[in-house]
């Protein structure tokens, strides 16, 4: 199975099985896409979280305000209404459960990857950009009549190092 | 040396020869201090890169789109004046090269750190969130009447991991 191939498909997989277990939610059929690394315009929630390894990358978890006051509504059992710290708490669990098993599945296929923590953003009309990425694997997953949408990108260490010649000159650091 | 006065340490050399050698920015003495991992309001422009091994974190560069701008302009050598894709590649890139060499320095004591790539955010009024976060070490850097913010958060992987019983359910993933 090509890259492309086996992240969607294991993103399919994780997220889906993270919110049977975890929410009690039987997610839908999903979409997905491959989309280029130009900056995102965003509304409401989202989530960046780094693999590092022999590949580096981001994965990303974004919905709307309302979705991850459901999310957190029923992660904690309690009825979150407002965008407080323990909404964002839950979206960075979320994708930290989502994202660490599309990892454990992919080190399978590519060796060992290491997972930071998430960092959840939350505002109105922001803009995001993530170094090193020529595309994104998107899927997107229908819910409550919204969309919850699982992102991921994912390079060879030795290529995203590349990025550090844009001003064409030798990077200090290793990746 | 403690952990907290080497990243401190690092964090200032480590941002002082970046600005030197690759902006030809001398930056004055800086502030160091501890803060609190509630959720931060931001305005402007705030990067976020993962540390990964055995222990996890985020490091990040936060600071006006004005001293983005700058930023830019001294790196690519043109004149940017509006927040475009090369403002945001040029943030990424100096939180590559600042956390890059901090990831260096902390290795001596930490052993091995894996690096993700940076992911650049840009806004008014977001708040963002890093999870697992209890503290960040935070650096600023005054440059041109404006200040410039290098943060970092560390903590063992098995700290981290705690973080996800959040729920009294145990994680399906491991960290």
């Amino acid at each position: 199975m090509n890259l492309q191939n086996l992240m969607v498909d294991s993103i399919r997989q994780s997220a889906t099985n993270v919110f049977s277990t975890m929410l009690g939610v039987e997610l839908s059929a999903s979409e997905a896409v491959v989309e280029s690394g130009t900056p995102d315009s965003n509304d409401g929630v989202v989530s960046f979280i780094g693999l590092a390894g022999a590949w580096v990358g981001t994965g990303s978890v974004s919905c709307s305000p309302a979705l991850a006051c459901r999310v957190c509504s029923l992660m904690l059992m309690t009825d979150s209404i407002a965008m407080d710290e323990d909404v964002l708490d839950a979206v960075a669990e979320l994708t930290n459960m989502i994202i660490g098993n599309v990892k454990n599945d992919l080190e399978v296929q590519l060796g060992t990857l290491g997972l930071s923590l998430p960092t959840v953003v939350f505002g109105r009309n922001f803009k995001t950009k993530s170094a090193g990425t020529t595309e994104w694997t998107v899927v997107r997953f229908p819910w409550e009549g919204e969309t919850l949408v699982v992102k991921l990108c994912l390079s060879p260490s030795d290529k995203s190092h590349s990025n550090c010649h844009m001003m064409g000159q030798t990077c200090a650091i290793d990746l």
